[in-house]
């Protein structure tokens, strides 16, 4: 597969190399589905898809593309992006199967998230191969074949999204939707060496998707780079009165404390199989956490590993059977046999067993809310081992399971992750980390994982292909209000504290237009009022901190006369709302303007 | 009944009467003590208590309190308040039967929620009769009678928290805690002529209280004024490690809009059982809310309906079951015959229906959600008729069914709300009307309930005392951030709606000290700059708006320079927070300040 990454002549498919193509015109949309034809020829008898779009309609997409003004282009963030579906997402154009033939329709209209997709510019390739409706985590439940592993064709590719992670590693793609319930986001980008966004529940529209557990499917992502499932993310992110589930996303903070904290399991609480090198994986992964600055915190993995369990063990399979029971009921011989099984289980389960189970769940919540004060990130294993095709085929409902050890308990926990390679076996079997954090944070998370990517010394998926230069997270991060501090508030300062204990965040070091004054104020805490000034002024040193509006609004409201907040010019001449001081008694404030900032005026003292 | 309320010497229990009696020395613990046995004694059979703390105990508790110095009782927000607790719910030395003597257990400590109150200063004086497990809306499913209806013995009292109700409209308590899983803290309100707070679920711990539906019970206040139900819910509110369903209240908007707008069911969606008393008292209650200046909002009641409906014909009841259904199969006999039937129905749920059930409310919540937008409060019937006894001894299940019509919905939507009384059928009978809104909303349900109250023309439960005045609600409305505006966002100016669109609301007019001056600034929308000075300064009129901190922090982070948000003095020497101007260019600016205010300048021009 490696010698797919230079198929066709446009390179990597990642959204930073292709964005460039397009800007130098090196390449066109024409020429990228070219390649990507090219390439899926190339490719053969891989298993990865179930329906494409023929090569006369994805040429034609390609060039109203290209007959767009650059104007139109330019408001179109996926502008010729080639992607694949996940077939148990609707397309129009293209029948749904969730990889049931006998199951498969005609949808009227894409699934909300495809369709946001599409209008953004991107390009349908096709719909991929999945363990059938999306029940496994192994990708081997399908009538369409075993995707192919990208690295080891022994391997299972991981499920349920097998064909939409082996599309994006192969480099048939630049993305690939999945979607993920129990870990059908994370787990195949582990087995493929590419990147798994598993969004919070509810971030993007399910409408459109056929359910697994519709109380905890989501949409996900594959792509070759943290920062190409972030774009694809702010394209497809959003309420949708269509689907009940869906959430409008609340203002947080989106980046990390400094140093960040990084959960991980006890050492007695990590379970790898009797797999040797995942162990050791793991922990080079653990160590390169660190490198990036990274303060490890062990933690109690007792109540994760126990909702996982719920998961699989408990009531929730009765939502599979909601799902798809009644047709499998009404179709003998149309599921495949282990689905089936798993699906047909759920009738055993009564009303009873679902509220206790919910009690239970409620309480494994509450247990590990405080987790999430202590770090900021939960870095775990994205499967604790890899199995070859055999092995599954033999066992295959308790090695499922085995593989569902560090995923099973996130959309429980309403939790966002994404999945990153972490490098190799010494067979050459690929492995991956999951950087895990509270609902809404995927802004964090994507800090930690994109840095943990580019440190682990990979190339993207199966291509050969170099890591693009790292890029700005485009989703997140937004209505948050940067705050100039000039003062007590500064780091290392008395009330500093106001700043962290309310989420801020410093953004950096700055230095003010030249038109302020200094005082140094009576009263404690020791403070500064600065003063804007009609002339004579001077550059005073500040610091930038970010705070949701909330946060902020606390803080402002907190503050003692003769200050106030207001805008302040820094010398770049952006604009930033800062501490001000009243003028009307000042004059008794001693003027201490000539030391450029309070921090060189206390060192003076 | 009416005699009670003299019974003894205290007069009046509600909490103001009480506590002017203990302020003035008229009353002591030791006094109401006294009078609350008296009064016991004089109701005779009523079918109240299951148990009672002995008389010795009683006293033993009201003198302890009157050992107390002036300080510790100031600490104490319900010193010496007699109150009673329903018996589903936890008191250190009395059992808790939950009207099942088989069940019946000595708890080690109280519920949270009783120790808060005893915490207090509170005096427990007993545990009181229900529906069994809390299984109805009626009051007649219990092996310890009927508690008798304080208006007329041929009627129900209402359930299943009947003699919590009882007790609190015979003046025998205070007040009296309920449960409310149905409607079971508001239906026994309005069958007595007394309020019922139903508060936002999680808000008070349930720790302690033996469950019904373990996901939407709610522990209740029954008092005689609503005033009376908040000062024991700010005693009772807040967080317990020991509930996994327990939640912290975030800030929200406390007042009402102004005019406040209240919904009603569109008219053909009202059902009164035949009772057109029971429709004419409604139909006042609503022309009262619009005297009290609401305006009128139909909405379409067919959701609320539909949810209310999946309450007792959906899979809740299997919470139930999962709550007794073991004990009740290992003690065949103990169970009352109708709440038995009901609790075994829950077996033949599966977790298939628990989950559809679950698919529908997320629907239904979302089609309900914009409802709250056009709306403060929703008022509807507390039920759409009353009962006899023999009416429903002769159809237990169909008629406790309609009692729920205006109640079931609303924990399953996630709703507080407050019962109160609306007036007395042509033949003597009680009627309410409850107010209800979003979860974390009870200060505004509140505002409304309380001069709905008072509106209605009724005496005090069951016990002829007059309403005592009106005072401030004790609880909610914390951290609200008072804004001075005294420029474009005043009443009817250009920016006002930025207050008003982040759920601001106006406090009232002011006046600042005479330390300010106010000019005119460039630019458009035309706005004033404030300035304050050390001398030759002038009042300046404003308004003052409450805004959550949020929202506050938003307008703050929007405002442009030269304009800044700082401390500023008002004429009675209070300090707020307002809009204030830096000083650097002010000359330029015309001097408005002889105006006195904003629109005194508006006026000129």
């Amino acid at each position: 597969m490696q010698s797919s990454s230079s198929g066709g002549d446009v390179g990597s498919l990642d959204l930073a190399t292709l964005a460039a193509g397009y800007r130098d015109g090196g390449t066109t949309p024409t020429g990228v589905a070219r390649a990507v034809l090219a390439r899926i020829g190339a490719a053969g008898e891989d298993h990865v898809w179930i329906s494409r779009v023929s090569a006369a309609d994805l040429l034609a997409r390609a060039a109203a593309l290209e007959g767009l003004s650059q104007t139109e282009r330019a408001a179109l963030p996926l502008y010729g992006v080639p992607f694949a579906v996940k077939d148990n997402i609707d397309a129009a154009g293209l029948p749904t199967t969730a990889a049931c033939p006998d199951f498969a329709y005609q949808p009227d209209e894409s699934a909300t998230a495809v369709q946001r997709l599409l209008d953004a510019g991107a390009m349908l390739v096709g719909k991929t191969n999945l363990d059938q409706f999306a029940t496994g985590l192994v990708g081997v439940r399908s009538p369409y074949g075993i995707p192919r592993n990208s690295f080891d064709p022994a391997c299972v590719p991981g499920g349920s999204s097998s064909g939409s992670a082996v599309a994006v590693a192969s480099g048939l793609v630049s993305f690939a939707l999945g979607t993920d319930t129990a870990g059908s986001g994370r787990v195949p980008a582990a087995f493929n060496n590419i990147v798994g966004l598993k969004p919070t529940k509810g971030l993007v529209s399910t409408a459109g998707v056929v359910p697994a557990c519709r109380s905890l499917d989501c949409v996900s992502v594959f792509a070759l780079t943290v920062e190409d499932t972030m774009e694809v993310l702010a394209v497809m992110a959003g309420p949708d009165p269509r689907d009940a589930y869906s959430r409008s996303a609340p203002v947080v903070p989106a980046a990390l404390r400094a140093p960040f904290r990084f959960g991980m399991p006890r050492a007695e609480q990590l379970r790898f199989f009797g797999n040797a090198e995942a162990g050791r994986l793991y922990g080079e992964a653990v160590e390169r956490l660190r490198g990036l600055g990274g303060e490890a915190v062990a933690i109690d993995f007792a109540p994760f590993a126990e909702t996982a369990a719920l998961l699989y063990h408990g009531p929730w399979v009765a939502e599979r059977t909601a799902a798809v029971g009644d047709f499998l009921a009404a179709h003998p011989g149309a599921g495949h046999p282990v689905v089936a099984g798993i699906v047909e289980g759920g009738r055993t389960r009564s009303a009873i067993d679902a509220y206790r189970a919910m009690y239970r769940l409620e309480e494994l919540r509450r247990d590990t809310a405080p987790v999430w004060d202590a770090i900021d990130v939960l870095a775990v294993p994205t499967a604790g081992t890899i199995y070859t095709i055999e092995e599954v085929l033999a066992d295959p409902v308790a090695l499922n399971t085995n593989l569902g050890t560090y995923t099973n308990f996130t959309n429980l926990l309403d939790l966002c992750g994404i999945a990153v390679p972490s490098g190799f076996q010494a067979d050459g079997r690929p492995a991956g980390i999951t950087l895990l954090a509270p609902a809404f944070r995927e802004a964090a998370v994507a800090a930690v994982a994109s840095a943990a990517h580019r440190a682990a010394g990979v190339t993207l998926g199966a291509t050969g292909a170099a890591l693009p230069p790292a890029r700005p997270v485009t989703y997140g991060g937004g209505g948050l209000v940067p705050l100039l501090v000039v003062g007590a508030h500064l780091s290392g300062q008395p009330l500093n504290r106001h700043l962290t204990d309310a989420g801020g965040r410093r953004l950096g070091s700055v230095v003010t237009a030249p038109r302020y004054r200094l005082h140094a104020l009576p009263g404690e805490p020791a403070r500064p009022g600065m003063l804007r000034v009609a002339s004579g002024g001077v550059a005073v040193e500040g610091e930038v901190w970010s705070l949701t509006p909330e946060a902020f609004g606390r803080i402002v409201a907190g503050i003692p006369s003769p200050l106030s907040v207001g805008t302040v010019e820094l010398s770049d001449g952006s604009m930033v709302k800062g501490f001000l001081c009243e003028a009307a008694d000042i004059a008794g404030a001693p003027d201490i303007s000539r030391f450029g900032g309070w921090l060189a005026y206390r060192a003076s003292l």
